[in-house]
């Protein structure tokens, strides 16, 4: 049960017994109007800016969005992803609803991408599917279709259910779906966060397949949101949450991560937990540099 | 499956459908020298602020230990408990692996207490039972016996399920035993965590009994601790742990464990979260001075 995606130079395998996967949520025009004008105008510096600072910041992934009302999804896709790829080695989540766009990305990487994403909407599955098997990648799953998003875990579980084998229908391996079971905001569903655990432990234990959340949904709407979604994100991982796109530049997220495999058995030594809290200056190094040597 | 505490006063429930319940670990002189010295001298000014400072903090119970070498802990077990029950309101835990302070403990409390506690070991079944069913107390039954503690979750899980049928046998209710599943620290055992979540979920689904665990032992030996024990009760409580002995004036505990409430639903409409991050100067008033609106 483990999913492979590749860049031209690199690998990430993410499954359950793996450190966990964080994709990098910032390059996404989305509510982000300044980024949204320099993409639309053929300005991608924020876009290598942002890229080079997630993946500093511990991104093992990147996700790509391109979707900016009334401009071509399609071309600025394939752009950011080129220019994207030039920059960092790190694979990456082609992010669209815009089938168009999805297959212009698609043509565009180099490697092994993941796309992001299929719902288990008919119409959405016979479009997307046959572009994730053409070019063999792996696909984000999100568990809602034509009837919305159901409050009931086992009806998500469902639908999560006929997206995999609506996928092996078409030639996609099982390991290459990864579901995303819906967060909701909590403060608005007081069981948010009990109906995703019960999703991710049937997806683990009876679909046996991979799990990607959004990493802030959560917390929608309350104060001090970082610990709220930092909190969230550990006890996700330890009912089988395997990646989750998220920003990895808030440091809450990122210690919340490193706990979390430390708790889960899949940082070995507890290495990564005891290099990123040694003493400032115990070797005499920066922590700047310590990062990166640990990357090399 | 709710576990009644209570003062003479006030009423702790214990419980998966309940906010968490902190049972504050400060007062306990193994480590604490000089509380050793002052306890064996018959000097409680620092148990005296050490019960007001973690009720302040946010314990909702105490946990009182008088385990002193050479000294008469029985005696000191009485008046420490009488001492605190005259300062706070909040009910006791009674902690002691003698039982003769166990029992001066019981004699000495006004209320319903929590002994703390009893192994799997039949010898000490046996003599801490009766004791507990005398004074109508719950108990604390820890899941190691004359083998010591396992490495295997089934195992540790039969132990607990011995101690809750031998219980019991001795009158005691299902819903006044608390298993703790012990908790090793993950630096020495890379599964300890996945462990402890695995015998979790089997108090809460099959035995369906309450548990506690101590706050701090998974981190043992690690650097940065706060971060590890805060993160690894939320992912407990993500897996049914319902109380945990640990330190409330350690701000990421206290943190961890409210977002755990939130995403468990059982922080109704995020009230306690909210309260806890509102802005400083909102309503013109202190933290402090909230805080204690909050309790009234």
């Amino acid at each position: 049960m483990e999913t492979i995606i590749s860049s031209k130079t690199k690998t990430v395998i993410i499954g359950p017994e793996r450190p966990f996967t964080i994709i990098g949520e910032r390059i996404n025009p989305t509510g982000r109007k300044l980024l949204a004008r320099e993409m639309a105008a053929d300005n991608y510096e924020r876009v290598i800016s942002d890229a080079i600072a997630q993946v500093e910041a511990g991104a093992h992934m990147l996700d790509v969005n391109a979707g900016i009302p009334l401009a071509d999804e399609p071309a600025i896709m394939a752009k950011a992803i080129k220019i994207v790829q030039s920059v960092v080695d790190v694979p990456i989540s082609i992010d669209s609803s815009v089938v168009e766009a999805l297959q212009s990305g698609l043509e565009a990487y180099e490697g092994k991408p993941l796309v992001n994403s299929v719902t288990g909407e008919d119409e959405r599955l016979e479009s997307v599917l046959p572009l994730v098997k053409k070019y063999g990648a792996a696909v984000i799953g999100i568990s809602n279709d034509e009837t919305g998003i159901s409050q009931d875990p086992d009806v998500r579980f469902a639908v999560a259910k006929k997206i995999v084998e609506r996928a092996m229908d078409h030639g996609i391996p099982r390991e290459d779906v990864i579901i995303d079971p819906l967060v909701m905001p909590i403060g608005a569903m007081q069981f948010a966060g009990r109906q995703v655990f019960r999703i991710l432990e049937r997806c683990l234990n009876e679909l046996k397949v991979n799990t990607c959340c959004g990493g802030s949904n959560i917390s929608f709407g309350l104060p001090n949101r970082p610990p709220l979604n930092a909190h969230f994100l550990a006890m996700a991982i330890s009912h089988g949450l395997t990646s989750a796109i998220t920003n990895p530049i808030e440091s809450e997220i990122k210690q919340g991560v490193l706990v979390a495999d430390v708790m889960m058995g899949n940082d070995e030594n507890c290495t990564n937990w005891i290099v990123a809290n040694r003493a400032p200056d115990e070797d005499g190094g920066t922590r700047r540099a310590r990062r990166r040597r640990r990357r090399e």
